[in-house]
């Protein structure tokens, strides 16, 4: 058994780089995966669900990679109640030293009906087989009935009573639609410890999905009912309207111990930090009025509020914004500071080193930034960074950004473009319907490609006219898609090295992926 | 007594103008406030908070035009417990055929020690005091107990009760600073429904906010309870973290019928349009994954979640997309269409007339659109006219923009620039850090200002490299900020443009705003 030492300690399993990554849109690369998990393990996070192993040869090879790379965190994948998904989970897990299958099958009637076209006898069955195959690679063993909220309540307790007996520890429940309301899902918990008699044996999870705007109550209200278990996303990213936000969950815990006296693992000053990457590598924007991560969360406009904090700052404020490392943006560097202090400040930012190339290229753009702009923020400097990164992910990327011109504005744009593909300059003029048609189109006239453009998001990364634009472009080729990135002073050249960086990505992806990949 | 016929039906109070503006950087003017007003209107929604009338002139004006205008909704507006903010409140709505004073004080041991430096029991009086004035002026009061949540139960009790007393007819139980967990929330309405002696004297109702993510649940919860008035904003704006979303409170009461036996008056059909309306006026994007109204909120991306979607929808949809009146991007107008086909598809989307001279510019521009790019969707449409609006909003716009070249890219950006000032055509050349830089930096030339940007977003109408882009640009001066509007084509267009047009709401507002604003 893997009952934790304190019975309120509330286990963390996060998500984002399965359910989260099924957002539309939210792919990520495996270079993205692996930096998301290491900075899931450095937050304290229990069990990082890093893929579906059996959906591409790319989520195979995340979550291998991840597996060989994690040493202090559980490594957790997703197959479904087959022996081939379920080996093929075990393959890419298999260099962890903590290694977790987690398995389901759908055990509501619409889901065996509809989907499945299975009866309840043959689920049932199912439920054991598949448990005892995981377990013949793993003592750790995670068990979902899919459609768990809407699920009969006597079937739901035999399955779950079946499962146990074959081996699992785990034991979670999703609203896999998002259709329990908190007395209704906590009512469901309390029943299953209380009817299943096994029960005492296995944890109970709960995977909350938000549709209703619901996900984070739900899941507070079964860990109240006696589940010890949380499967959550940062940023609250996940198919559809998502999953319950790993920030919320964790934040309601810390404020609220007096009502809800549970625990987690998780160093609560690295949620903004988290959040943050989470958002520039999926491009998926927060809103300003999201719970603990917002740009407004702890913002105060109202005079009122403005007064009484400044009488005491409990009148408006449940929790100090320094307990999720929200800090004021700060002049970080100037244009005399060195080597030394730029290695020091990217350390310190990014949580890891960058290599020697990637920094001394880093450092030519800050001086180059610093000659630009007035004053230089931590903002600028992730920017900047990663850019760098962007740009340089992929190792040996074949098509890198040259030089541009552009003139716009009331006439018609038209866009001078160098590329240097396969190391080979290669130059066009182009004209368009605006600045940035003419730039992609020029870009495509140089390394002709079919894919399609679904997303293009600029972002100012500080206030002020002279911020640096951040532009994220996200391409769409055969349901294949993928995010670019590229930060400058200049919105126009961040656009082109956005969309060179997507391309090349693309490519990537192109070999790696296998031509027919499962669709799971 | 103003108890409705249905006992289950539950009385949306829409604070979007309200506490929603209060959002930092949300402020609306005039003119847009009446925009969502009249929106808010045909939605059904019942009681619309327009303002807080002692706030500022500005604030005291749009709750006076709004009160003016409406005349299917109760018109309400916020005010202290003071005599002067009640008779504030009371001339601003005077006009309204359905008016309600909202009159509030805090009850929690922390406020009034802190922030009102006042005993209970002079709480106490204030609160009879206060509910009793205002009755003097509208037979419909609503009375809140700021900070209700933290608030000693049997002070609590005795509050509410005087307030009865006193005459108000809805007593509110505000958890302002978003601390509550549901189980509490919903032991705290029952126990008023239980303790207070003339409870049955008015109806209970909640205001939520969203710090730890249980805005919506605590409200949904008060309902269960007993509560039957919500108090609530569009996209869930407001302070902070915002207050409880009005669209998941409500298709959560609609999906859930079967366990929330509770009905609204919203016409659910015009959710997506409202949202919609919002996020374009304040400048706050909608994250992909917010509920309900999310781009992604009715996207499925797992390939077994669509196999499931095409055997069966119920498998994976608890709402039908439509029912908040969702559809796919419709191609709805062509180069060839005429102006009547115009005038009638712009009525429909917009809900209004567009001025003669407003819809004969818009159809110029939707012409000139046409012949540069393939397909007109909706969204086109709507940021056009969007565009249209936002420059003729003022009627009499002291600032037009006039011609635009931009050079720019790998060389050092630069921006000629013609605006039309007073009348007269200036013009001037500049440089900048890149090509945005080099447009504000002309229009500051042009015309000198003070004004701190504060915030610059670029939103794609359609996907694909020719869509037009819209562009915010929020503006802040003295501590009074604006939002500017523009889309064009060419992204640096559209910047201009928006940053024109919040400089013109600026010059308004200069004006309009009573030189020293009451920080309430």
């Amino acid at each position: 058994m893997t009952a934790t030492m304190d019975e309120n300690r509330v286990t963390i399993f996060d998500t984002t780089l399965r359910d989260g990554e099924q957002s539309p849109g939210a792919s990520m690369d495996m270079a993205e995966k692996l930096k998301i998990a290491l900075f899931l393990e450095e937050m304290g996070v229990d069990v990082i669900e890093a893929g579906f192993p059996i959906a591409s040869a790319g989520d195979f090879e995340a979550v291998h990679q991840i597996a060989n790379t994690l040493k202090n965190v559980t490594v957790c994948a997703l197959s479904r109640a087959d022996r081939g998904d379920i080996e093929c989970c075990a393959a890419a897990i298999a260099p962890a030293p903590r290694r977790r299958i987690h398995t389901f099958i759908s055990t509501s009637a619409l889901h065996m009906k509809y989907k499945l076209r299975m009866t309840p006898e043959q689920v049932h069955e199912r439920v054991g087989e598949s448990v005892r195959y995981a377990r013949t690679f793993t003592d750790d063993v995670e068990w979902s009935a899919e459609d768990g909220s809407r699920t009969d309540s006597d079937f739901l307790c035999r399955c779950v009573e079946a499962a146990i007996r074959a081996g699992a520890r785990t034991i979670n429940i999703p609203d896999t639609v998002g259709y329990a309301i908190p007395d209704e899902f906590s009512s469901r918990i309390a029943m299953l410890l209380n009817r299943v008699p096994n029960i005492d044996r296995a944890i109970l999870s709960v995977h909350c999905h938000n549709d209703l705007g619901l996900a984070v109550a739900n899941a507070l209200a079964a860990v109240q009912a006696g589940a010890r278990q949380v499967e959550c996303t940062l940023n609250g990213l996940g198919e559809r309207a998502g999953n319950a936000a790993l920030e919320e969950i964790v934040m309601a815990l810390r404020t609220r111990y007096d009502h809800l006296p549970f625990t987690t693992g998780i160093k609560t000053e690295l949620i903004t930090r988290a959040s943050k990457l989470v958002s520039a590598i999926t491009g998926f924007v927060v809103q300003p009025n999201k719970a603990i991560v917002g740009a407004n969360a702890f913002a105060h406009e109202a005079g009122i509020h403005q007064d009484g904090l400044l009488k005491h700052a409990a009148t408006y404020e449940i929790m100090p914004p320094e307990a999720v490392g929200l800090s004021q943006a700060k002049i970080v560097l100037g244009k005399h500071s060195g080597r030394r202090a730029f290695r020091e400040k990217v350390r310190t930012l990014l949580g890891y080193e960058l290599s020697e190339h990637a920094l001394e290229e880093a450092f030519r753009r800050f001086k180059d930034l610093a000659d630009r702009k007035k004053e230089i923020f931590e903002e600028d400097l992730t920017a900047l960074v990663g850019d760098e990164l962007a740009q340089g992910l992929q190792g040996e990327d074949r098509i890198r950004f040259g030089t541009l011109e552009v003139m716009c504005g009331s006439r018609h744009p038209s866009a001078d473009l160098e590329l240097v593909i396969d190391g080979v300059v290669q130059g066009v003029s182009a004209t368009g319907n605006g600045p940035i048609d003419a730039i992609f189109i020029a870009i495509r006239a140089i390394f002709p490609h079919a894919a399609r453009l679904q997303l293009y998001q600029v972002h100012a990364v500080t206030q002020g006219t002279d911020a640096q634009a951040e532009v994220t472009v996200r391409l769409e080729e055969n349901g294949r898609s993928v995010n670019g990135y590229g930060a400058d002073t200049d919105t126009l050249v961040a656009s082109a090295r956005a969309y060179v960086n997507a391309l090349n990505r693309l490519l990537v992806k192109r070999e790696k992926t296998a031509p027919t990949a499962l669709s799971a």
